[in-house]
């Protein structure tokens, strides 16, 4: 049930309808980590901080039972740094700054505390980055869960397709299924897709909920109804999180047990967006887990037998 | 488990990605008489067409077992007309024309044999002619529904709330219930709009599936996945007349048998869409009802004993 995760940790400027927060902790590592971590497992977090990381952000990670001996930090740069606004209706967001600072030239160190691990989450990065840390963990991980976006597709396609080759489970939204595959139908684009080497397809469709796929198989999970979304930066990483977090901990890879993870990494990621930055997550507990799974499964249950 | 529906019966010209079809029948009292038809009921249609109206469209309506003596045909008008282009991702449309013609003047009438029906189906119209249809039916039906759109909203929105407060049922769009109620979350969108009278609200969201709510409960339905969209016009009026000829049929309108109304409406929709105009319509089967019904149970199906 070892975790290992990779994700930047960095640093947000986000501006929503509801408020804006200057500088606060960020990052796809972070948000993997934290939804993770709500779990019975110690995330092992693989990442790189610059000089202006903040000594009460590591201790918080830690006091969540991260383990950040892989958070690398450089003495002469800064951390990564994301700017954003979302539009009125939250549909839409705007990149205002991204600065990679210490990303830029991120050379992943598996630490040997980390080797050995059976779960391997690859936060949103460069899929070079990406690759490198499945060629660096001496054992293939029994699943690799790979997250990424369409800015990937638009500058480095090749170097996408080749990590996307060697994972299991794809994590994905559902305007990149479709640039990904050049198909608008979701059945064909995941169809395409599977056909690029992963096992499994999640395509996240935000407020619309997800659909799981294997070339046999489809789950379709429609999201939890929120009163107040204030801030969905993370929605993505905080689903992936919550999916590998509940895996790695009931350790059941079926198909059956993955849409289990669907639904749970949904109610986890609902709990992210109802504060700003990864506050929703520090406050997470498992037992508000289970009470939106419990949410989930009132709102779509119904009469299978059902008679016309 | 009489059913009368009343909607425009209209010509249409069509332009998707996938082709283009001029002048071929359409309107919303077609789409809903259609679906409804194929449940064991024969919907009884009111509404009104030109000069210019085909025979052998009356007649395909008359062999679908649709009750058509309260359509009126005005001799010196012509029929309603609309013409619209879809984008390539089908997401939006534009509507090119909208010639009223006979609908400007429509004044509904409710032939004596339609009166006594248990079930009315108020297709998307003026909501002043809606509302005649209500008070011509000299006993109140058993289940109102009403359908509507943002059209109504935005030029006579109090004779909206008028007819809204009389129906039992509202089928809106997500974006329609965003603007009727003011409120972004469609949870708390629901609570407004069902405090405007209505006993039940549908929240249809197209390829995302559709939301059932009364004051109590919600029942969220993802959509099927299809390969192919080819033509999405009527779809929403497919959706009403699948839901309301279903409830026809079987004579339950608990809120249970409105869940199974909502998978089943979502079946008949998808079979519309797949084909130009009422071309799927037409063609459609309870038995492929009956088999989309069952993919869509595959689909949504899952362990709710969830382990966590």
């Amino acid at each position: 049930m070892s975790l290992v995760v990779v994700g930047s940790v960095a640093f947000d400027t986000i501006e929503t309808p509801f408020g804006k927060v200057e500088r606060v902790l960020g990052g796809a590592g972070t948000y993997i980590g934290l939804a993770a971590s709500s779990f019975d497992i110690e995330p092992k977090l693989i990442s790189v901080v610059g000089n202006d990381f903040l000594e009460k952000d590591l201790e918080m990670l830690k006091n969540k039972q991260i383990n950040t001996i892989g958070i690398q930090q450089k003495a002469d740069e800064k951390s990564f740094f994301w700017k954003g606004r979302y539009s009125n209706n939250m549909n839409h967001r705007e990149s205002l700054a991204t600065e990679l600072n210490v990303l830029g030239e991120f050379d992943p160190i598996v630490p040997k505390s980390y080797q050995g691990a059976e779960y391997l989450m690859l936060g949103n990065l460069s899929p070079v980055v990406q690759r490198k840390v499945i060629e660096r963990m001496e054992k293939r991980p029994k699943l690799i869960v790979m997250d990424t976006m369409n800015f990937w597709m638009d500058i480095m396609i090749d170097e996408l397709h080749q990590t996307i080759s060697l994972v299991d489970v794809l994590t994905i939204n559902d305007e990149e299924a479709r640039q990904l595959s050049g198909e608008y139908s979701l059945l064909t684009a995941a169809q395409k897709i599977l056909a690029m080497g992963p096992k499994y397809l999640i395509i996240k469709k935000g407020e619309h909920g997800a659909l799981l796929f294997d070339k046999e198989n489809i789950f379709s999970a429609p999201a939890l109804l929120l009163e107040k979304v204030v801030d969905p930066t993370g929605a993505g990483d905080t689903f992936a999180g919550g999916f590998i977090g509940y895996l790695a901990q009931c350790q059941d890879i079926s198909f059956e047990s993955m849409k289990t993870a669907v639904i749970v990494a949904s109610a986890v990621a609902s709990c992210g967006v109802e504060h700003f930055g990864v506050e929703g997550m520090k406050k997470v507990t498992i037992d508000k887990i289970k009470n939106r799974v419990k949410q989930f499964v009132a709102i779509v249950k119904f009469d299978s037998k059902l008679k016309i």
